[in-house]
């Protein structure tokens, strides 16, 4: 193993928690950042804040309620709801927040360009809808080529999962130890998940097709 | 004229400041926004806001404190002193915030994003010193590849100045009619301006290029 640093844009979901068990394995220290947008789900907050406790993992939680003020969205807003339904629905659009993913990629490399961290873990799956142009490969590969040239540094972005869909990520989780337990998805944001919202149904439709029961409890 | 919308990033300064009448005479609407990222030379975004108020442009400040959380730079931290002398000084790498270009950029296209206008202004320029690797042409072309893919709305990141230096930029302020007495560029902050330290230096030669008096007070 070579002698390195890297940083984990955690959310407290199931993707980045598997993200941040994937990066311990490969670097001698590991830092994990999460940002505070004002998303309605924030108790996703409070379990990355838990699963990094439990792995003894340095973890810092920054405030970007700017981002709220900003852009309007049905995950931030008060006056706007978060719509059920699949995430093909028209009205699952009102859940973008635009360029969220740029925004939090770029603060993290901020971050770990000033501590000298040689690499940046974000998220971004397959699974990932067509209404999220930013989880896209090609963005990911764009976000990682602009990065690298920003500072002397030469921070690395890494997304690991980004030609593997949520039932692959549960499957590699599993085989990493994650605590799905600790891991929050609902949009809805309440202590029991929904189990209607767009991300719920794709999480269930995860942990079915990686054929093991999903820890976490449900309203329905 | 083609119909269409525009947002400036504007520091107050003088690139920025030059840029928004550039881009006034090119768009229908513009908006300004301004960025409050905790450094010392805060008169910036005073004297932003009254060039939109002379303007008549919309012009929003937002609270991006969380960039001197992330990452420390003599440009924002108290317990690091502003250095002097010119550019190429080694010391003059402590006025480096990690990443602030790509930050700033992220956070204005949201805005874009949002409001749906099509084209982001952005003030980089030939001149930016070597120790600012954010504000090279290299930099700015491929963050205009990732920022069109960030969102299904295309917004178009414009640095018209890319190629001329700030002498140049003066040149063609004069043209737009640029009242250059409300930019500050000075980073101790103060309202005279300090005339030492490398972004006065690079000011007053630009002024000097320009065969015209810089308009602004120095305290020598």
């Amino acid at each position: 193993m070579v002698k390195n640093e890297a940083v984990v844009v955690l959310s407290g979901g199931m993707d980045s928690t598997t993200l941040l068990y994937y990066a311990i394995k490969k670097h001698d220290v590991v830092y994990a950042i999460s940002f505070d947008y004002g998303q309605k789900h924030k108790r996703e907050l409070e379990l990355a804040k838990l699963t990094c406790k439990k792995l003894n993992i340095d973890h810092e939680i920054f405030d970007l309620t700017i981002l709220n003020k900003l852009a309007p969205s049905a995950l931030t807003r008060d006056n706007i709801d978060v719509p059920e339904g699949h995430y093909e629905a028209e009205n699952m659009k009102q859940t973008v927040v635009p360029n969220r993913n740029m925004v939090l990629v770029s603060l993290a490399a901020s971050y770990a360009m000033g501590i000298e961290a040689q690499y940046l873990y974000y998220g971004a799956h397959a699974g990932d809808h067509a209404i999220y142009p930013d989880c896209r490969k090609e963005f990911a590969e764009k976000l990682r080529d602009v990065i690298k040239i920003a500072d002397w540094t030469e921070v690395e972005l890494l997304f690991p999962f980004i030609d593997i869909d949520k039932g692959d990520i549960v499957i590699e989780g599993i085989k990493l130890g994650v605590d799905y337990s600790l891991t929050h998805t609902c949009y809805k944001g309440n202590i029991k998940a929904c189990g209607k919202c767009g991300s719920c149904q794709e999480r269930l439709e995860a942990f079915e097709k990686a054929g093991i029961k999903d820890p976490i409890e449900y309203e329905v």
